[in-house]
């Protein structure tokens, strides 16, 4: 075990919070350890209340519980109800930006179309007739399809999933039992299977596992990029600065934290016409950063500081340099408004859905956004007039980076190389071996693995062995924080053919640097990118997607979010490396189904590893027998 | 503490269990005890990967989780949780009833509309025309304005709830917050508020709560009642026999066990056809027999006997004398089917949702229920074949009494008594204190409690005082192997007021006998039945639901669903009586707000007591308090 841990610009903060009387996350979960070992197999149900039931997994006691449900029976319905919690969490956001832009488009909410083109793109892959159509008509098709996904009854196939799957996928699935039609029949049916004395089988129960990936992918994830960019623009290679030190003394600082961009957004408008106000109130000016994965969304698209991933949300309040952290969605933790008071940080909710005891609420209502945003920056300049005269502790460590690698941000760098065939040059080097594979990493950062730097390490192993790496969500964050998405990092980190490639596409490309070794490629809803680009490749390779030489990862899984996003890309046949291990092991079939046979329908594989390089090993080994099986 | 008490007709079928080398759920419920602590407070939290984290009561270790979550967040987030699982099972169970009326209507599944009195006063509270239009006509825009809710984005109230509700209490309901809309966005979104960093105010929690509560009120529990009433009938006032000793060891025995008649009304129906083959085969005829809320339905509509309730549905097949056991959804347990294979029973799954280890599966489709039904009958013969020869162990143990007391039929007895004005003669006898009050009984029979006969003695302990009890569910099963169900039980354990007035209009109808004392009003679903009475008791003296002396009990909680069904009638203004408690004592401010504050806001209260009699007693002094109000 290597030693612990704390990167530079956490460690002053929590003396700052210690010094304060705080506790934090770290804290927490030393005092929590050991933590409950039936809870940690999936073996404890409390679905009923003749339980709560648990299963001695060294054989002691009764084998099933009281009902007589198998310990792969518990297992199963307790893994799809965690996979319902995310899957329900994108559906949700999902058709909030939906509803935004039915009511944007109603002339009722003040957004607009940004991007037409993507817009067109999207709607020609549901057939949406688009030449020579008005913007607003073709988005009122393409809302129509959406909605009618939400409404149907008819046990057609999701809208969605027909337009925007990968076609060998697709079929694949249609033949094995796992359509999905209208998402919310699909979160009713398995909070309905997984309650008391329904299912009880474990391969059904995985088979409505699989479907609630699919619900993610499609109904979640993928609507949910899409219509973003379409309200707010396909991201562009933009530069970015990762870290705390973010964080300007003299400025009003105001963080956005959460998931939905419809608030961010606005908010980032709103600080840049109000900045005269912040000036006028002694401020430099109002400098928003963004923390988690609306911080992702902004850095994606506007270049907006990274200031803190998602462990480091009641950390960066501990700089006293905070004037206003507003969420909205998603991953807050309610430490956060305990800090936040300590500090007088204006700590804002916004969500109906998000109320956290000491926070002030202001109501984000899509149809109010410019007022409610307004609202939200004044409360900031305010907090900022407040903290004259105290101390503020901003650790100064930042790094610099590149965010904005959509897939049409990448295709259109690697257009340059090759104007006929963008991909051309990426197959041409897989095929060569100059670039081993790829893989992706998303979700969060865990406190059982910041200790080893779990992320960061299996990220250097990986681009030693020449694969390159793409990243979402908070991973994308503690990358940018350790310097992986800079071009620095292409000649630090890589194996010489990857370095060589890296090079040579930034040349041609001319940036005059070569591209880094990570690609940030957005928020965690923007896995859909990912998935946008394996499909690409394998359909110009003519293979399915879990014949290419690639891997996912959640290298430190926190969210029930990360569960229906890996069990989507389980469902696409990836593999999918995951630490700490989900909460399976109590049951064996279960165990034995996503760590093996699965392979056998989909493709995917779950793959459980908690050492860096061990897992980094696993992962390459993948990519050799996948690049072995197609002869290159 | 009392004695163990053990019914009579169980203490030979654990035997034969036992000698069979089976555990049953009382032996794996000894194993498992101690449960763990946590669990019962509700204070340990899974939902995120950092945990699972426990709070402990005592106040040592971490007072939060590791995110900040409070006892009290946690607490109120995994109640959501069970409340969701509750409402998506009863949505899911009427959106089935929908859809099939649906296919009916369209020719496409062999059923029909058996009630049309009944559609056209359901249809009238939608502001649906019926005034001389044909049936399937009317029955086509009621299928539609249901549609809509589930299909409805505009954030309208819920067509049913606007429909079915009763006035003052919906108005209430708007004043506070707790319009609900489309019951599928409720589940998404309870899912994904009470996912890792969103709600953490357990205030904002129990109003959505409350919301869930609605939700299973009238998108699930009023929708089924309703609907299937329209479909088979609202029931009418017939006999019934109880327990195991319907068994008859010369006829094939076929038990229907779930929830959804359309599965058994089609097997019933088939039964009745099939009977010749059964005696080819050597039988004396087909014996079909209720387990769980499906014998509820069958009991209520056709008379058919009440074999067993949940609890006792793998001892009934340790008579070795049960040929066949078809379940549909919800609280089949996974032991049934291991308990089958030892008997030689025909186990058959039927539902898409619903699959078990050890089970047949005939998928039992709408369309094909003609079909589907014949086999399910058929593979009871064959087995009924196969049995010949071996012993069977049916303890002689039965009871009588009267089920379909739905308001209908209790109005059409009333009516009888007074034909302008029926409701007027319970009224004044309330009114006297010839009627204390009323207490319903809804629930499952719980390991935990049939030691003590929890739900035998507090309906005693009620009915000596005057309290009328109307029971739904398992309650029902017990009570009516109890004896509580018939004209002899009035006698027996009525207190005298209460005795003279159902001695009175037992006679002033014409049934030649007392109206039993304890009136079954259907399954779990059909707690709907409950509150219209209530509603339409409540109406007549111009006063909300929670001013009326009444109260409901699960006395032996065990399901999710009572959990939603609980919450539906806290919000209706009713006090709950619930043993266990719900997993909430380790919030305080959670079991604050529901035991006591939330009785400022809907008039609603939860109460916990284990003693029978005290529980009872409890009851009785919130009735004496509502009469007080009332000036009675």
């Amino acid at each position: 075990m290597a030693e612990k841990f704390i990167p530079l610009s956490e460690q002053p903060l929590l003396e700052s919070a210690h010094a304060a009387g705080l506790t934090t996350g770290r804290d927490r979960l030393a005092a929590m350890s050991p933590q409950c070992g039936f809870g940690e197999l999936g073996t404890c149900c409390r679905i009923c209340y003749m339980g709560p039931c648990r299963i001695d997994p060294f054989g002691n006691g009764p084998q099933t519980g009281i009902c007589g449900a198998s310990p792969d029976t518990i297992v199963a319905r307790n893994l799809l109800r965690e996979c319902v919690g995310g899957a329900a969490s994108h559906v949700g956001h999902a058709r909030h930006i939906l509803l935004t832009m039915q009511a944007a488009l109603d002339g009722k909410a003040p957004y607009k179309i940004h991007d037409p083109a993507k817009l067109f793109a999207v709607a020609g892959q549901f057939g949406i007739a688009t030449d020579g159509r008005a913007v607003d008509d073709v988005a009122r098709d393409l809302v129509a399809a959406s909605l009618e996904d939400f409404g149907r009854q008819d046990g057609q196939p999701l809208n969605w999933l027909r337009a925007r799957a990968p076609r060998k996928e697709f079929d694949m699935w249609m033949e094995n039992g796992l359509m999905i039609s209208n998402p919310h029949n699909e979160i009713e049916t398995a909070m309905h299977r997984t309650s008391m004395g329904n299912d009880a089988d474990p391969v059904s129960l995985l088979l409505a596992q699989l479907r609630m990936g699919l619900v993610d992918g499609y109904a979640g994830l993928t609507m949910a990029t899409d219509l973003q960019d379409i309200l707010f623009g396909t991201p562009q290679v933009t530069t970015l600065e990762a870290n705390v030190g973010v964080l300007e003394a003299n400025s009003v600082n105001l963080a956005v934290h959460g998931h939905n961009p419809l608030l961010s957004e606005k908010v980032l408008q709103w600080a840049g016409r109000l900045e005269g106000e912040a000036q006028a109130a002694g401020a430099e000016r109002i400098n928003v950063v963004g923390v988690c994965c609306t911080g992702n969304e902004l850095t994606m698209r506007h270049g907006v500081p990274m200031a803190a991933h998602n462990l480091q949300s009641e950390l960066i309040l501990a700089t006293g340099a905070v004037d206003g952290m507003v969420v909205d969605i998603q991953c807050i933790w309610p430490s956060t408004a305990m800090f936040a008071s300590c500090y007088d940080t204006a700590f804002i909710t916004t969500d109906e859905m998000v109320h956290i005891p000491g926070a002030t609420h202001i109501e984000f209502e899509p149809a109010h956004a410019d007022e409610n945003a307004q609202a939200i920056v004044r409360a900031a300049i305010a907090a900022f007039q407040k903290r004259q005269g105290k101390p503020v502790n901003i650790p100064n460590v930042k790094s610099v980076g590149f965010a904005g690698l959509s897939v049409e941000s990448i295709v259109g760098i690697l257009s340059k190389v090759n104007a006929e065939d963008p991909l051309k040059p990426v197959i041409d080097n897989i095929v060569a071996g100059n670039i081993y594979g790829a893989v992706g990493f998303a979700g969060c950062p865990s406190l059982k693995f910041r200790d080893t730097a779990m992320t960061e390490r299996m990220t250097k192993a990986l681009l030693k062995e020449n694969v390159l790496v793409v990243t979402t969500g908070c991973t994308a964050h503690i990358c940018a924080q350790e310097g992986l998405l800079n071009s620095q990092a292409t000649e630090r980190y890589c194996g010489d053919k990857l370095k060589g490639v890296l090079t040579a596409v930034g040349e041609a490309a001319g940036l005059g640097a070569p591209l880094p070794p990570v690609w940030h490629m957005g928020s965690c809803v923007d896995n859909t990118r990912i998935v946008d680009l394996l499909a690409a490749l394998a359909g110009k390779l003519d293979v399915k997607i879990s014949q290419l030489p690639v891997a996912g990862s959640a290298p430190e899984l926190v969210q029930e979010k990360a569960i229906s996003i890996g069990t989507w890309l389980l469902a696409l046949g990836l593999f999918v490396h995951i630490a700490p291990a989900p909460r399976i092991l109590g049951g064996p079939l279960v165990t034995q189904v996503l760590t093996n046979d699965l392979e056998g329908i989909t493709g995917g594989k779950a793959y459980v590893e908690y050492d860096p390089e061990k897992a980094a090993a696993g992962m390459i080994a993948h990519i050799a027998e996948k690049r072995a099986a197609l002869g290159i």
